[in-house]
């Protein structure tokens, strides 16, 4: 949704307070988001996986990134994101409150809960292809096909993986070829190569992923808000000026 | 070098004691690892990494792992690595006690310290070229040289990166690109990252990857030292059967 003529100047305001190489340093990242690749974390345990990935999207350009709860609240780990956390568009979709009651049985029953997995269909909705992370998954990084349309892809919590509901919603499921003894990479490595490798075919294969004009108008505002000096008094002068 | 009769026999009597489905199992990984690229670690402060970038090394079939010891003790963290490190060749370089006197001097003046290199020149004689990899770095793991023969890739430690001395021994450089405001992965992202490509590349591409028949066989018999079941008990009792 493009700004209104309020927060465009909101932006300004901030960012006359933003040295020039700064905001020259925003234009040049801003200019490499994407979110034709969005990236899923379902029920994530150890908040030091959550900031890793969080670290992974920011160097690769990947904005937008969901945190979807079921056992488990999303946390993060600032010695592990550095900061990167506040260049993202992070969403944690909870529980409802009648989806916890069911899934807090489904859990003393041993059974793999359901709740949060809304967020796929919303993602759909979108006009995302859902793509489930697996050791036993179809594709290939490589080969995932990613001229149909934008993807989301979903890594599971690190003990049971990605859960049978979210499998149900997926178009398609991708894993990374292993040789070894031990199964399987850890989950900050398995996204570290999925998602490098498709941000990198994204920007070599002439797909249409670069922001559009007010997506990126709108993060510039967002990002202005949270990182310009003193930000909270200078949002208040601006608006007992503008008031 | 070749086994010798007496090894042949040794390997062959505790591979009768390992269930044929282990031995399927341990010949299918056998016929993936590869020498050409060796990994190398510098330095490492934190034994999750260390045991992070071994769990990757056995996962891609690279089998050869050497970790220089600069500052640091190398350790590793066997709730990382899930017991992956017994199917690796892990190599490490400690330092000698007159590089000691020499590093700690070095250390206390705040210098990087020198020793551990030497690992570096016996690689080279082995006839590897030394790759070190930097945020600066010049190649992409997608366009790194892996024709003109086996190649090294020396990752540095999580606060300092790569010694000054290493660099020095480096006959190429490497980066993963990144377009974020974080100018680096973590060390295991990174890790994660390049031996995947160079591992795909070099299975891709129909480089002479395979170990040769002797190395393999000895790595079985090393496989089979460690692994089979009650395998000290077995070694005592087939030297004094033989002796």
């Amino acid at each position: 949704m493009r700004l209104s003529e309020y927060e465009r100047q909101l932006r300004e305001y901030l960012e006359s307070y933003i040295t020039p190489k700064r905001k020259g340093r925003m234009k040049a990242v801003l200019a490499q988001r994407t979110r034709y690749i969005v990236c899923v974390l379902e029920d994530l345990y150890d908040p030091r996986n959550g900031s890793a990935v969080i670290r992974h999207c920011d160097a690769l350009g990947i904005h937008e990134l969901h945190a979807i709860e079921n056992r488990n609240h999303f946390r993060t780990d600032k010695k592990v994101d550095m900061g990167s956390a506040q260049w993202l568009d992070i969403r944690v979709h909870g529980r409802s409150p009648e989806e916890q009651t069911s899934n807090d049985r489904t859990r003393e029953s041993g059974l793999v809960p359901s709740c949060g997995v809304g967020a796929l269909g919303a993602l759909k909705n979108r006009g995302y292809r859902v793509v489930a992370t697996s050791p036993i998954g179809h594709c290939l990084p490589e080969n995932l096909d990613l001229r149909s349309g934008p993807v989301a892809i979903v890594f599971g919590g690190e003990k049971h993986g990605i859960s049978a509901r979210a499998l149900e919603k997926a178009d398609s499921t991708l894993r990374v070829p292993m040789v070894g003894f031990i199964e399987s990479f850890n989950l900050s490595a398995s996204a570290a190569i999925i998602l490098y490798i498709l941000s990198q075919r994204l920007r070599n294969e002439a797909l249409p992923w670069e922001l559009e004009d007010d997506d990126a108008e709108r993060v510039m505002l967002e990002w202005a808000c949270r990182t310009a000096p003193h930000a909270e008094r200078l949002i208040r002068q601006f608006r007992s000026e503008t008031d």
